[in-house]
């Protein structure tokens, strides 16, 4: 069996939190060989057209919208986009060593995702314009164009300044506190979510701090901060 | 074992969701003796100052405040309010039998309640005030200054009416559907989060649904419309 993987490129390797929770974290938990192949953002709706990959969404206000993650998987045929739905799949067709869902807790892990964006809201402002930096070209243009509409300002009025920026920062801080105390409960040890087992949750707030790390580079003060909250305990999460 | 459960009364039994999860769901569960206590609300915090019973919560616009459910061990001596506190308690005291979070869920299961509310976030409108109707006299005053304070309007202004109370309300139809993907995950049958094993998750939402309940009664069609969303799903959890 062997996967062909979608990914965004950029000048510093994957920074897309949706491509990292499938590949770098389900893929290699499943031990299932794959392959990267890069699409830039401006060309990702044609490539999933061409190869019939349904829509990952289909929001009211954006129109139907393609993303990637997207996978061909060789040995089945099947072309599928969407985190989610890929890691689904992934769970299903190949059942055997460790599970992304453990103990029939896909519904509670699923879930988790939109605590995740309601408890670190604030933090996007401070991620979605540095990330343009890294980007190719071609991206740059799409990705501006799309960040500057969904937000009705310019990249760089995005990120709050003065009192605006540290009580903005200080809410992120709130919500990797309220974060560690649901990773404080479990009990026997181990650095997860379900303790020394890993599962989806875990891969969805790694994923995230890559997108961090990949925003703003190891040395930034934001960076070098998360990495210190709650005991440090999130770099064991990367 | 017997313990003291202290709840909030009014003209139709039990109507608070965060009492409802400890008292019917989690001491059943667990098959533990209780009996019943009722403190009207102006009345709790200095109920819970006498027996020295910590506050619930401490916001920091709200002041420090005592809330219930709380309870007495008679068996430890303990005195204890705040639900996912006495979930914790009973869970580590009372080992055996049913657990409220199997499987070393505690972290995936206590983060569930943020998603709720936000997926409901529009609900509160809708129940908040009609509550106030159901309250014995000396409770009404109190809760009433309450509500209105937190909201900055009269309990009469805060359902939406026209076109927004259309809006707000499918708002919460949506919310249940989004709940409704996270129920329908799970494999193997049985109408709970987790399939067949219940936990907290549905106690939560068990709670909430009870709290709808009273504060609309069964003729209502509001409530009547919940319990046909979702192909009648949300009556299996009550």
């Amino acid at each position: 069996m062997t996967i062909i993987f979608w990914d965004l490129p950029s000048t510093v390797g994957p920074w897309s939190p949706n491509t990292w929770k499938v590949s770098r974290y389900c893929l290699n938990l499943k031990k299932i060989p794959y392959k990267t192949e890069w699409v830039e953002m401006p060309d990702v709706a044609a490539h999933c057209q061409k190869l019939g990959i349904s829509p990952t969404t289909n929001k009211s206000d954006w129109n139907i919208i393609h993303a990637l993650p997207a996978i061909h998987d060789l040995s089945t045929g099947i072309y599928l986009s969407d985190s989610v739905r890929i890691a689904e799949y992934l769970e299903t067709q190949y059942p055997d060593g460790p599970q992304i869902f453990p103990r029939n807790t896909i519904g509670l892990q699923i879930d988790f995702e939109d605590c995740l964006n309601a408890k670190l809201a604030s933090l996007w402002e401070f991620v979605v314009p540095p990330i343009w930096h890294i980007l190719n070209p071609t991206s740059q243009v799409y990705y501006r164009t799309t960040r500057e509409k969904a937000w009705g300002k310019t990249l760089e009025d995005i990120t709050p300044s003065g009192d605006d920026r540290a009580g903005q920062w200080k809410k992120v801080e709130a919500g990797f506190s309220g974060m560690a105390v649901w990773y404080s409960k479990k009990s026997g040890g181990g650095p997860f979510m379900m303790g020394s087992q890993v599962s989806w949750v875990d891969f969805v707030v790694g994923g995230h701090l890559m997108w961090f790390n990949k925003a703003w580079r190891d040395d930034d003060p934001k960076w070098k901060a998360i990495m210190l909250w709650n005991s440090g305990m999130w770099t064991t999460l990367l």
